[in-house]
């Protein structure tokens, strides 16, 4: 059968060439899902002119629509995000709010366009938020379509009130490591049986 | 192949025999699930003398042991909850706090006990905090190792500040009866492909 | 003494002159709060060129700058926000993430410039999620130095996966009316008495 | 004037005499009261009796109408409470819902009789999930009358998926120490204030 591949969205709000803990944490996602045959790619959602909105195009240049159909090509969609506030990134809630124009984009079995895909979800901080913001992201990803896999989240948060920055925590700590392995192969699974057996038709 | 079966856990802060709109919900979405051949039932949790803890056992009566073995007897666990104060009730968070025993209760093969199994969420308050209860409730049941199929989730909440129950909004309303059909669809095919294709063992 | 100011941030995703639900409310809140002698206005953040990050100013033509100087006149400062997914809209995080910066933006005695100020929330959407916009928003104000009057916030929702919006649903339901006047009266009374009394130097 | 009074509640799932990291972040918050003249006490609300439900007293001994007084009685409440899952504890919730039993309880002017009292928020946890119980509190006992000061929390969580307890971390470590100081120093500044000049009666 055809080959799985992945989507990662790095939702930090820095624009490249800066350097990105999401960014860091999002390649070792498709570094491990490529263990299970699974090819991909990352894009940095500010580097593209995404538009604040709810539709599938807000017109005059907004650059979602072609991030839209790498994200419908792609059989597994990872959100990277950075913890602000001990929330998501105002780019990841704008990227949640892009998808929510799926709830109207149905295929001639009345299914969302997002019916087979898998999410996954990759969060840092320098402190505090992972579960919240895997929260914030898992509703609002199984709203818009989305199938999660068991133990769906990789993450990593220093100690309360340090500044430390995962990009600079040197070795990759073992347990988001061992965290971020058991997300790619759950991830991979589930996509691959979703593929060959698609949800029902509503009826 | 074996019949799949549901538990539902209704989470009401009231005991036998008051009436319960989480128990409504509920048992519509058994009722969805058993049009796709799936077989269950429900408890009250407060009808049982479920302890406050993290452990599977918090020994002196508790009547969680007794809870977890038909959760992990059923291949779909369906939490149905009011919302207090736009949040999951008291008693649905001391049961995502027994699961969090489930971390580490593993198999021969290192995943948890509870792996391939389902979960759905049903959600009824007078008014506001189903999205934020099904965020909670995701984010606590990926964790602990349930998947999570696309729209996992049926709700109904009414205007803001108004005092109606879901119980007496007579006839279901129309959109929260065609959502727990989704998610009883999805949960069932989901729940099937899982007990067929475990996931991998943890290398 | 000198009159309270108010500055109301309108979070919508929306470009004037397209119509918001939340300027309604928003202006609401400012009617409100003239009748405790405080008067204000209102920005609409979307019209501004605001950028993603967590500095008091971005750089290169960021608008942020001239709304933080609006915002640090103020003794009170509403967020005005649309629900979008159940969760505050992403113009609304930007908002606070920017707001974030003034942790580190302090006085001579060691305080943050917003120490004295009293925040307020407004939350409109067609259905579910006003507690969980609050929540967000009351610890972000918090945690950057704002004081939350009781009862700190006014809503309006509908009823659940329907589709009004608070600018077709006239008259103003009452009880968001009743609920944007005491709102109004509490915000008035924490900013004067802080106004007169600020917190003491940190030590 | 009258001296000013805590009362915290902690919300830890262990009964006495098992060892709390709450207790000790609740007994380090009424030191750093007491040196603004706050004389306090701290409840460990599993040791009552205290029943799930949403009104003043659930009957057939329930604990909480004397817990409520104890509340009732003091200028200040903090709640004390560990993260499980991310989340407050289910005693935690327990006690919200009590509290929200105080919308319906008003004074001769209309007002909750929580109306002048300000609350603070102690968090501990072995990882991640402070902020996010703090938005879960803010918004919660804000929608019960009570006003928050700026910066009305304190908390320590560990890094990711450590399993440090904070009873453990000796000594405290500096920056929980200091934001405890200053959740001290602005909760006293405005019990003092809101006591001294309480809210407008509702018109």
């Amino acid at each position: 059968m055809a080959e799985l591949t992945c989507l990662v969205l790095n939702c930090t709000l820095k624009k490249s060439p800066a350097e990105s803990s999401s960014e860091l944490l999002g390649s070792q996602v498709l570094d491990a899902l490529s263990d299970h045959g699974v090819t991909g790619s990352m894009e940095r959602v500010v580097d593209h002119d995404v538009r604040f909105g709810v539709s599938t195009d807000e017109g005059d240049g907004d650059a979602w629509p072609a991030l839209r159909t790498k994200m419908l090509d792609a059989d597994i969609l990872v959100l990277a995000t950075p913890i602000w506030l001990g929330q998501p990134s105002a780019v990841c809630k704008m990227v949640l709010e892009r998808l929510d124009a799926e709830l109207s984009e149905t295929d001639d079995e009345g299914r969302m366009l997002t019916h087979g895909k898998v999410a996954g979800i990759a969060v840092v901080g320098n402190e505090d938020g992972a579960h919240h913001v895997t929260a914030e992201l898992a509703q609002a990803l199984s709203d818009v379509g989305f199938s999660l896999p068991a133990n769906a989240v990789t993450y990593w948060v220093g100690e309360a009130m340090q500044g430390v920055d995962y990009l600079d925590r040197s070795p990759t700590p073992e347990k988001t490591a061992a965290t971020t392995k058991t997300l790619a192969a759950h991830a991979a699974h589930l996509a691959g049986l979703l593929a060959r057996s698609p949800y029902p038709a509503s009826s």
